[in-house]
Formats: C-alpha cells, sequence, structure tokens
C-alpha cells in the first residue's frame, strides 16, 4: 500500500497577510517514479519571507504559485524510490519539493548533500540557498574590504545572521540591527557582531550614528521601510546598499519607499538589488567556503525549526513576518 | 566713482517653495582687488534646481548658505579689475559667484572661457556643470553601451537635454519625458531624442512598456517622484539607474520614496547616486570631448535666458520648479 502525499495549495491570493482561507489542504497517493524519476519523501521545508511573493499576481523574479498548485518551497528529504541513473534510495537530497511530504522529480535543481560535514538542516541554512545568498550579496553586491562598517538588518535572521558571520571573517566592523533584546544578545554572543541595535527600542539613528561615527560603508537591507531609512541617514561616502529583501513590506498593500533615497546622491552611494540564482555557476566555489569556514567553527548555522507537518505551515509562515524567528526558519515534516 | 554691486541674500530657510521674504536685496560698493584677487563684473547666473538644497539646513554635499549670506550661484562674467597674476581685465571666466552683480575672487574654482568656440554662456549650459554632470552621469555611473534603452526624465532641461544628446552620440536608443507636447516636440526635433512622452498625458507606464518593450537599461533621473516609480516598473535585468536629481520633491516637506524600489532586486539593478564635482580631475578630458560634439554640430546647447537683473532671482528660481524652463536657465544680470 503506498503512503499518503499531504499538500498544502494556494487557494486564493492573499492581500496582506496571508489567512487561512488562502490555503487548501489535499492528499494524494504517491506516486511510482517513472524512468527518469525519483520520490523524494521530505522532511524539512525551507519557509522563506520571499514566499509572501511568490503568492502575489503578476511579474517578479518568479513565476507566481498558481491558485490550485502547491505552494513552492524548497525542502530537504530522502530519496525512497528512484528510477533515476544519478540518485539512489536513500540519499539525502535538497530541492525545490514544495509543501507536500512526498516529491517525484527528475533531478533538476536537485542536489545530493554531503551529511558527514553537516546535519541536513545545515543544508537550508548557513550551507544552503541562505548562506550562498548572504555570500554573494556581500562579496559580490557589498564589495566589502577589511575594516569596512557593516550593518545588516534582519541581524538574528536565517540570511542576516549569516552575513554578518561572514563579514566578521573578512575583517569588518559589523553591526547589526534586530527586534528586542534577546535577538540583539543572541547577534553578538552567539553570531560574533561587534553591535546589536535594537530596533523596537527607538531612535535607531542616534545608535547608528554612535556606533558608526564614521558612517556605514555596506548596508546589507532584509527589512525595508523605516529601518532602510533610518541607515541612509548614516551612510558612508561611496556606501554600497544591498537590497536583498524587504520583510517589512511584504504584507503591505502600498509599499513605502525609501524617503531618504537622495543620500545616495548625498554620499554617492548605490543600492544594489540581487538574487542568489543569478550565482548558480559559482555556487560550489562559494559553498567549498562556506564549508571550510563552517568546519572551522567560524561560522555558525542557526535553525529555528518548528515541528507539526504541512499543516503546521501556514502559521509557520507567519511567524517570520512577526519576527518570531532567530536564524533560519525550518518546517520538519515529522513524518515516518 | 566706484560701482554698486547689488546682492540678494538669504534671509529665511524656506520651507516648500521658497518665498519672497526668504530674500533680502543689499547693495555695496564693489571693492579694489588686493594683491592676488581679481574683480568679476558677472554677466549671467546659472538658476539650477539644487540650488533650493542648499537653502535647506543640515548635512547634504555642500555646506547650506549661510543666513544673511549672498545666496551662491555659478556665474560667468569679464574681469574689470585684477592683482592676480593669472587673469586679466577683460578675461571671460566662469566661477561660484554668487548672486550679485560683482564679485571678488582669488582664483579658486575660477576657469577661463574659450569665446571663440561658444558664446559666454554655452558655459553655463552644454559645455558646463551642467554638460560635464550628464557627461560624467550617463558615461561612468550609467555605462552605456550602444544599442541601449536609455531614458531621460527632465529630457527638456538643462541636464536632460544634454544627456540624451550624449547617449545618441553613444548610440543608444534614448527617450525623453517632459511636461508637455511642446517640450517633447523640442525634444524630439531639437535635441534628437528617438522619443519623448508627455507626463502630464497620464498612463506613463504604458507608453514606457510601447516605447521599451525589452526594458529599460539606463534611466537618468532628474526629477523623482512619480516618474522614478513608473520607470522602475518598466527597468530590464541588469538596468543602472542615475540619481541625478529628484526635482520633483525639491519643496517637498515629506520626500516620497520610490515605492517600487524592490524592482531594483526583481531586475538585478542598481541606483546609484552622482555628483559631478567628483569627477573634477578629469573635466579636461570631458570637455574636450563635450567640445569636439559641439564644434561638428551634434550637440545642441539650449539656454533659457531671463532678462532682469539680480532683483528677479527669486521668480526665475522658482520658474524651474513649475516647468517653465526648456534647456539652461540663466539669469542675464545685464548691467553696464
Amino acid at each position: 500500500m503506498s503512503p499518503t502525499n499531504h499538500q498544502v495549495r494556494l487557494a486564493a491570493r492573499p492581500s496582506g497577510l496571508p489567512r487561512a482561507s488562502d490555503w487548501e489542504f489535499t492528499s494524494e497517493e504517491v506516486p511510482e517514479p517513472s524512468s527518469g524519476q525519483f520520490v523524494v519523501a521530505v522532511s524539512h521545508l525551507s519557509i522563506d519571507p520571499a514566499m509572501r511573493g511568490w503568492m502575489n499576481a503578476g511579474g517578479s523574479y518568479i513565476a507566481p504559485v498558481e491558485i490550485g498548485a502547491v505552494m513552492r518551497a524548497g525542502g530537504i528529504g530522502r530519496v525512497t524510490a528512484s528510477e533515476h541513473p544519478g540518485f539512489a534510495a536513500g540519499d539525502e537530497v535538497y530541492g525545490v519539493f514544495g509543501v507536500q511530504e512526498y516529491a517525484v522529480s527528475d533531478g533538476r535543481g536537485v542536489i545530493k548533500l554531503d551529511t558527514t560535514l553537516a546535519e541536513p538542516t545545515t543544508y537550508l541554512g548557513a550551507l544552503g540557498t541562505t548562506g550562498l545568498t548572504a555570500y554573494f550579496a556581500l562579496l559580490d553586491v557589498g564589495r566589502v574590504k577589511p575594516g569596512d562598517t557593516v550593518v545588516v538588518s534582519g541581524a538574528a535572521g536565517a540570511v542576516g545572521s549569516v552575513a554578518g558571520q561572514i563579514a566578521k571573517i573578512k575583517g569588518c566592523r559589523v553591526i547589526g540591527i534586530a527586534g528586542g533584546p534577546e535577538k540583539c544578545r543572541t547577534v553578538v554572543e552567539e553570531f560574533g557582531f561587534d553591535a546589536a541595535l535594537d530596533y523596537r527600542a527607538g531612535n535607531l539613528r542616534k545608535a547608528l550614528r554612535e556606533h558608526a561615527p564614521g558612517g556605514v560603508d555596506v548596508y546589507f537591507d532584509n527589512v525595508g521601510g523605516d529601518i532602510l531609512d533610518a541607515v541612509l541617514t548614516c551612510i558612508a561616502r561611496g556606501a554600497r546598499i544591498i537590497i536583498c529583501g524587504a520583510v517589512s513590506q511584504y504584507n503591505e498593500a502600498r509599499v513605502r519607499g525609501p524617503a531618504n533615497y537622495m543620500m545616495l546622491l548625498v554620499a554617492r552611494a548605490s543600492m544594489t538589488g540581487m538574487l542568489v540564482f543569478d550565482y548558480a555557476d559559482r555556487y560550489p566555489e562559494a559553498m567549498a567556503e562556506l564549508a571550510g569556514w563552517y568546519r572551522a567553527g567560524q561560522l555558525v548555522s542557526r535553525e529555528h525549526i518548528v515541528h507539526g507537518g504541512v499543516r503546521a505551515f501556514p502559521e509557520t509562515l507567519l511567524m517570520l513576518f512577526d519576527g518570531a524567528n532567530t536564524g533560519k526558519m525550518i518546517l520538519a515534516l515529522d513524518q515516518g
């Protein structure tokens, strides 16, 4: 008897925060793999702010999830059956398997995980797309150099926590911005930032000026909104602002643009958007470097794992938007 | 008997559009030059949107004009008396002489004009800081290449009209944005843009999509506001947005940031501020190239000259903000 595949599908396009009625729970039989295919039992899903964007209609960097389709998600799991020459039952793999317990794959975009180096979930964190995003954004777009003052927002989050650690490895002075004293403590004590500023404490501009008296050379922005505007007032001449995300704005009907953007002119600074997929041909070199730092204990991967199976997906996604997570948000499917 | 120097001084810091009460008219005797100095009878003043920013308190790329000081302005004029070894009576010069009829200078920042090449006022237009701004912004920040689709806002204005012409010289397809059918006609017929879009006609996005079906590679922004937001929706992958000005926002109490800035991420694009002063050591090479194009008839310098002397300065400045000018706005002092 074949197992059942529980799935979460997009039922409606949300306005604002996704609601229960925007999702549909379905189940199917797990099919047998055809020739050239294999089946993965998904163990953990990557829960990302970008998911909110995938739920919207209209042009973005990737096609929207269609109404009625299984929600898109990266995940890891174990191959249970294979008719594919490159994958065997028992392989631990990463791929965009969707919010479901089983996925049938032809191997495109699927990578095998080296579980001797790290726990599989680390490949959703510092050694996964999350880490690669931080790596290329900071080094290629931010072009950090030793001595730079680097500010990272969402510093306790998945990408931010890795970005700050890489900046430290590269010899920068690193200031994190996070919400609440506990996250700020983690940013300094666990992730090794030089300082952490609690944006909920108010007067972020003043705190930034105190901690970056010479101005901010590189700002790694994951949040947008007021925090981006505050940092803009403190940028150094020639500053590089990396637009990696805008989690404060994803559920807003009207996005608020950075009112202080003319500081780009005053400071002869740039603001540049990045998407990690553009660097696919350089993933191997980046992975090798990230893995080296991880092995040497210079890079901590923190994962915030929620247990509860696919039915817990809707509320787990919402946790990202009220700042509940520290490190990489992961949903464990806990099946089998 | 020495002549009288009529001046315009900043009386108060405006909020919103400058009002009559923000200015003070004064007069002084024109002093004799000391050793190392010379006196210039100013003939024409450069009237620039950036002047509005110089009137504000607080940090920018240049110190604010102090209350009670002569308003800062670039200008051209003729040396009337000199105790400076580098300048002689009769020399035609450019410098930041201020809104006044006579200026005493020690020669810093003053350049002599080649009046055999062009009329002196051209050195406030295409062969002046205006032209240099367009040149470095487009070529260094925008990195235009043949075949690029370039959009220029404020296309009938001083910097925009030159920027579009340089883009054409460099083999780009060039679309201007201007206010009203008459300006749009000038942009195409006089400045040689491939097309001009009238933002007052509404539905700028649709017009942009029709005229730039492959997306905008370089956007030269002089205006900010709604137009910047409209162009952001139409940028091509890897687009470069040059932030040269934001004339729509200079008199606003609350600047509106570009709500569509996350298109930078979608398109992996950049938005970069520039100030021409940073390129001072390369002015000679740029001037030589601009002068070559001018001499060859490839580059038109259009000047909008208002007569009326320094007393007409306040209303001439306001003309910039209601879109009254085509080409470089210049105030002729008409003295002597």
